[in-house]
């Protein structure tokens, strides 16, 4: 597995080859201002090098106290009366929470409900309902699966097309390659603010600015970018966003997914899923479904609790380091990755399938090798947790608030070394 | 408050009045072969008299251990790992669980997915499609208010007519109400198995065959029926049904729902919301939408795994006390219930709002009173939780793994004193 290299062989090994490099990760770990914020979150191996945090971001110790306390607490003790208490505001007060600290939002434009999917079936719904006439929706073809799906059944559903972006495989979907397929008979562009495999960071403003222009409203998913990279929905004008918060959020495994409604469009669009909680006066539980005012009427049923409230955790910590911290940490570790896939990795083979400037990269890194299958195997078993993203594809995530210079270097000198370095 | 009686005044001495009837209640308890599943619920102020169990379901105190595991645990140790691991199949185990143990289903006919409304949602747009050229959809007045609501936003997207049923108050919808209505334009009749409010049980088989006769297809909306009534939907011919959680099962809150599509009907019915948890190979993350055999078609997004994970515990304590044993159970606490009402409550001006059959009724009662919201408000302050329900109702929810009679006693004992009695 090592290649014949003559340190290789076993783990340990591996791990201390290049001990000049190691060092070098270490410094970069005792200047970082952010490096304490690990210790705040559950690390039961200090062994594992961890690099998917943007699948599934770690488990903040508060969030271990704030969920036995909702479950043991607030459903075992307060029961059916937790409802007044704690838990009606959650969807709106989640909402604010990452709306106004993380996106850009006001007051009153983002609400946690539902799954990313959902959510984007709601609000891709209303917003083709309010372009009636115009047959068309943008997205592109390296968008998330779930959004081309969901795009798909709309379309087939209503009778539309699908215009598809093939962007560069590297550097996404750029305003040209969008306003190349705008005209008046589109109705929708959706697109994904940073790529789930390459973690290209689409220019939001120019986008939004060439749709509005064709007559037509955009939608963002924010899912790797939230809590990665700076968002700001108002300046840039978006007019609906989703995006998920089990990723750079921690908010654990499926936790419910937000959305965003531009203030100015909530009382002219209307989500298709019509439920009791997305009514005005839920509880008089009358005749006829009539809005509530607000984002609330983009809520559908009921949520479910436990994993909604842990969601608060993360988030709360997010906001505590900062996203501007944040950032500048992720574009550090970023840099690093693309800095020894150069050194190590790209004489063994490997191409680096993420832009190369940094303020087009959002806080993963995409290392393409025809052997990507075997070696993310390889690499589980050696300690190291990326994601395999076929067909060729290693995504490198490298959370801000738990990942360590030095489980970038582990991580891709343990790489090497299985490829043969 | 006690309204003047010589032993009124305090809470002890409310429901230390009528000895001898109270005497009767802890016989029945004692008699009780269920009575030790109480123990196994978290209760943390013995002194509440909790009415409410329909509405959220107590705490097993198996879920507190399995949570935690969920969350220190497969979270917080194992991390994206977990998702081969341990959460993958959750919806699909859940939902055969739940479907062969308590509904009468085969497996691979039942899934855990989202919320009722969504999933109501999703199996209406099937079913309608399903039925192409019929423009009616058939529901009840007194249906629960998210479901008249989704049948309203679908059938005013789709320029369809709701054609309502306006059942009798108490007895609910029949056969013969659905058959009034039914011709060759409907499409599809959806209805509650057990009412929300009243209890009523609507008959599954006559009115899903009469359905069947004109062309309609058949959706049963189980959440006040699962794990307190029998549920055949094989022997009664249903096409889909949903349901939900965390009342009768103690999934805890807003946990996610269940869906039930028949065999036979899951290559023909597409529902709208393709997510990538519906795809055939989703992990491949390929182009083009194409569903994946079987229910889990009818998945969308990534479920959340904390609230779906306590799914698990309570209806494994269904399962093990058995459908019939919680039955006859339940009709004994409604008995009572209706028993002490007649005795106490009518001559003070309450009216029972559920069937006086027990077979025709769930394990719920409503009672009818003109000062019902006051009197809910006093109920509380004095240590009974029931359920308000507008204008003039007072829902009794009787758990049958965790009520017991002195509860329904003391709860109705406080009713009666509060109200003049």
């Amino acid at each position: 597995m090592s290649g014949g290299a003559p340190d290789g062989g076993g783990e340990a090994s591996i791990r201390s080859a290049r001990p000049d490099e190691r060092a070098r990760a270490e410094a970069l770990d005792a200047a970082d201002e952010l490096a304490a914020f690990r210790d705040r979150f559950v690390v039961a191996d200090p062994t594992l090098v961890y690099l998917d945090g943007n699948s599934l971001g770690r488990l903040p110790r508060a969030t271990v106290a704030r969920l036995r306390g909702v479950v043991e607490e607030e459903w075992g003790e307060r029961l059916i009366r937790s409802w007044g208490e704690r838990w009606a505001d959650l969807p709106t007060r989640l909402g604010d929470l990452i709306g106004t600290g993380l996106l850009g939002a006001r007051p009153g434009e983002v609400v946690v409900s539902d799954s990313t999917t959902v959510n984007l079936y709601k609000l891709c719904v209303a917003a083709l309902d309010a372009r009636p006439g115009r047959a068309a929706i943008v997205t592109d073809r390296d968008n998330f699966p779930t959004d081309r799906y969901v795009v798909e059944g709309i379309a087939a559903a209503r009778g539309m097309t699908v215009r598809w972006i093939e962007a560069d495989p590297i550097e996404g979907p750029r305003p040209a390659d969008v306003e190349a397929v705008l005209d008046d008979a589109v109705a929708l562009v959706t697109l994904s603010h940073v790529a789930y495999r390459t973690a290209a960071v689409a220019d939001m403003g120019a986008i939004t600015a060439a749709a509005h222009r064709a007559g037509a409203l955009a939608l963002w998913d924010l899912s790797h970018a939230a809590g990665s990279i700076p968002v700001d929905l108002g300046r840039d004008g978006a007019d609906l966003a989703v995006g998920c918060t089990y990723k750079y959020l921690n908010g654990g495994p499926g936790a419910p997914a937000f959305l965003y409604v531009r203030g100015e469009l909530q009382r002219e669009l209307r989500q298709p899923v019509w439920g009791w909680w997305g009514r005005d006066d839920m509880f008089e539980m009358e005749q006829g479904y009539r809005p509530v005012d607000g984002i609330r009427s983009f809520l559908v049923g009921t949520p479910p609790v436990v994993s909604m409230a842990a969601v608060e955790e993360g988030v709360a910590m997010v906001l505590e380091a900062g996203i501007e911290r944040l950032r500048t940490k992720g574009v550090a570790l970023t840099e690093y990755a693309v800095a020894l896939h150069d050194a190590w990795l790209a004489p063994l083979g490997f191409a680096l399938a993420s832009p190369r400037d940094p303020a087009r990269r959002g806080s993963h890194v995409l290392l393409r090798h025809p052997e990507a299958r075997r070696l993310s195997g390889e690499l589980a078993a050696h300690g190291v947790v990326p994601d395999f993203r076929q067909p060729t594809g290693i995504r490198v995530g490298l959370a801000p608030l738990t990942t360590r210079f030095v489980d970038v270097h582990d991580g891709l000198r343990t790489l090497a070394e299985l490829a043969g370095g």
